[in-house]
């Protein structure tokens, strides 16, 4: 056990320091390389794979909820960035500029799409003619690039994978629904498969996208307390409708403009999956986007017997699950630690005692616990046990985040809990600017959102006194 | 049946101005939309659907061959590009310069990737240890960006996406093995897929890529008899190795240099589709990549006995094939005309006698032959047609080139040749740049490939009257 000993050794312990054990895990999980262009990073096989999983999944929901994929230019003239006033202001600080194309200079310079409305705007333009043609539901699976000061792998890099829908309306009701539909998809992506759990709510207006009317967002906690917003979806209005002169024959005949939405979520997932359910071993993996959901291991490989009926059983799980067997010639105890590290959900160790037997043994990764299953009810028990390992993450994330959410009423109560614990803190609001900055600026605390599930938790706003609208989430956010 | 011929006058018949037929396809079908950006197209919903179709293939058996998906960041460091000598010579004339991040100036400016051979060199140097590392087989699914100067949907444009694979091998013979793998998997995915014969073969040096000892070609012969290069397979011995200082520790201790391959195919195989199947309905798509492999036309729609028939077949049949149910207002001519031109393989027509005799008629695309199909054999007759069509379309595909393939042996037989027909003319060449540029300026056709099926037409080279050493293919080529 020896070398397992030093494999785990070279992770930073998880309470000792989270940014550390971050990145120990980014790089010896082998899911990143950092590359030669700062500020970007390389998603290696297996951090590739488990972003794919989350893609297939996703993908599916989106087309089941009538959204088409298509593709948009990944650069965007300057001249059109320009054309919704609050979204240029926006993005423009933190833009990549293409200036020359081959020898020549561009007359109009070109920036690499930091997000797509204006792209999608200007295409919508050409082709909407009649509510007949409407909705619009498009998504794209693209990169995108923001100049980013400071980064870190899957949570802030100079270029990041995500999927970005843009969506078209006859009426506002409509898009509304639609923004409302898709924070939900969010949500169930993050509950039901990534298995974190999610506040849903409404960001204030400081906090929202720029140029849209309404920003909502699902936010999750991490592991060591702070909020990390995990997808968000826009409500447009019909602002870029103005702006860019999307225009449709209503069924009035009248020219009339569209009701527009969008919402992405992106590779930050990863780091949310890393900083959700990671441990000093550690990734833990949800069985869903799991690159392998469960690592054969055999013991006393040596003899062919055991290595004859772990191929079997890896053919057999293959019909039903993503199976590896490491049939490396490392020590158990190295395969252990390793696809400890690289979080596969369960590991299947079956050896000559097992075989005699006939059965194995099955070794969940988040807390090791053992089962002994007879090999004829694999098919069965494998899944249960993975759908076990899967809602015992849940409830862990769940009861982290419980632990770590606190109310105040007061400010004073807010700077103490603010400077003692990390976590959410839920305070009433006036629904000032003033207030929210004070918050910042006192407590170091950023609004997380508005929650659609609101409490009272007192009548007025504890850094103005005056009457409060709202109850808001308070938190550190990556 | 007047909206259905109004919409078929709108596009050019192919045999009067093919370059207008393919534009107008590639609108009326709505594959495409221009975009804003010059240079660059908009992949709109049934063109992405039909590249993720190819994508979903590809990448399966990608994967089945032992290749793993990677991300790489999309700009390269002008200094890292310029490390391959003739790398850089040939795709730095042609590269968008990005030279401002944000308000800060670039020191070291970034271009977009033209290709990521640079990237994953460098990252290859990181990764790479020992010999038991070897091979690695990554692949990348992007977009690229070329500064072209004329441009065409699919064909050539600014932007285009692919996938690019990149492989580093203990020895060259296991990287030989791997060009050749991969051309073979290209192959496939064009003649049992895509339905489209192509010829496999070398490139003379003066067509290969840029850094590459040797480069393997696929070329498919469209409808109107100019070539297109379909997908490329290229071998780099140990050159990148060396210019990126890619080493390992060998079988015997000593550090060694790998042995490299690249390979790529692109959305130009979407524009290979158009141009091999295509007639002056519009778009006849391979059923592998079909959005809609059959559509289901109700006729006397407004009987609720008919769409509820149609409704309970669509239900049926989606359990193993892509279909739509066209339920719109739109009269069933307006209709077939629709989907003629959007190229679905089959039309599955339904009305209430055929519902009486418990029966449906399929139309095959390509050739409007119809067939009676007892609606309880659905199961197998459908799918049955849908290959009848696939084969149907390679086999014309096929006599295609074969009509249009010559053989010369003589310089004026070469351009007697180029100037009266359009296709491929095969001769023996000496091997020498000289002739291959005369070939060129003489009769205006470029070498296609070096087949791996060679024959003897004749001793000697008709350009030089020298030994002959290959036998050539020469066409005209997009």
């Amino acid at each position: 056990m020896s070398d397992k000993k030093k494999m785990v050794e070279a992770i930073t312990p998880i309470d000792q320091d989270f940014a550390q054990w971050y990145t120990d895990i980014c790089l010896k999980a082998e899911l990143v390389d950092y590359s030669t262009v700062k500020g970007c990073v390389i998603l290696r096989p297996y951090g590739y794979a488990i972003w794919e999983n989350i893609t297939r999944i996703l993908d599916k929901m989106l087309k089941n909820t009538g959204h088409e994929n298509v593709a948009m230019p990944m650069f965007i003239p300057e001249s059109l960035l320009q054309k919704e006033k609050d979204h240029v202001e926006g993005f423009a600080p933190e833009v990549a500029w293409v200036t020359h194309g081959g020898e020549e200079e561009l007359e109009d310079r070109l920036c690499v799409r930091p997000t797509s409305e204006t792209l999608f705007c200007d295409h919508f333009a050409h082709i909407l003619h009649s509510w007949r043609d409407l909705p619009l539901k498009y998504n794209q699976w693209c990169s995108v690039v923001r100049w980013e000061k400071s980064t870190r792998p899957f949570l802030r890099s100079r270029e990041f994978w995500w999927q970005e829908g843009h969506t078209l309306h006859e009426t506002a009701e409509e898009a509304k629904a639609e923004t409302e539909l898709m924070l939900n998809v969010y949500a169930d992506l993050c509950e039901k498969h990534l298995m974190i759990p999610v506040v849903k709510g409404k960001k204030t207006d400081k906090e929202k996208f720029a140029g849209a009317e309404a920003t909502y967002t699902i936010e999750a906690m991490m592991h060591d307390g702070k909020a990390l917003q995990s997808g968000t979806s826009h409500y447009f209005g019909d602002g870029f409708a103005h702006a860019f002169d999307i225009q449709f024959a209503g069924r009035d005949n009248t020219l009339q403009h569209p009701f527009q939405t969008s919402w992405g979520v992106s590779t930050r997932l990863v780091g949310a999956i890393i900083m959700t359910h990671g441990d000093d071993e550690g990734l833990i993996l949800p069985p869903a986007i799991a690159p392998y959901q469960v690592v054969i291991v055999p013991i006393a490989s040596h003899k062919p017997s055991v290595m004859e009926k772990a191929e079997e059983l890896a053919a057999r799980l293959r019909k039903f699950c993503r199976v590896k067997l490491d049939a490396s010639d490392n020590s158990p105890g190295w395969k252990f630690a390793q696809w400890e590290m690289k979080g596969v959900p369960l590991r299947l160790e079956i050896g000559p005692k097992d075989i005699e037997n006939n059965q194995c043994v099955l070794v969940r990764r988040d807390n090791r616990e053992k089962v002994f299953v007879n090999l004829d009810e694999l098919e069965t028990a494998l899944p249960a046990q993975l759908d076990v390992v899967a809602q015992a993450i849940f409830q862990k994330a769940l009861q982290n985040r419980e632990n770590r959410t606190f109310s105040a009423s007061t400010m004073d109560e807010v700077i103490r809990l603010a400077s003692e614990k990390n976590g959410y803190i839920k305070t009433m609001w006036c629904g000032d600017l003033a207030c929210e900055e004070k918050m910042k600026e006192e407590a170091g605390l950023s609004s997380r959102c508005m929650p659609f599930e609101q409490e009272t938790i007192s009548d007025v706003c504890p850094c103005c006194g005056k009457p409060a609208k709202t109850m808001v989430y308070w938190g550190k956010a990556y």
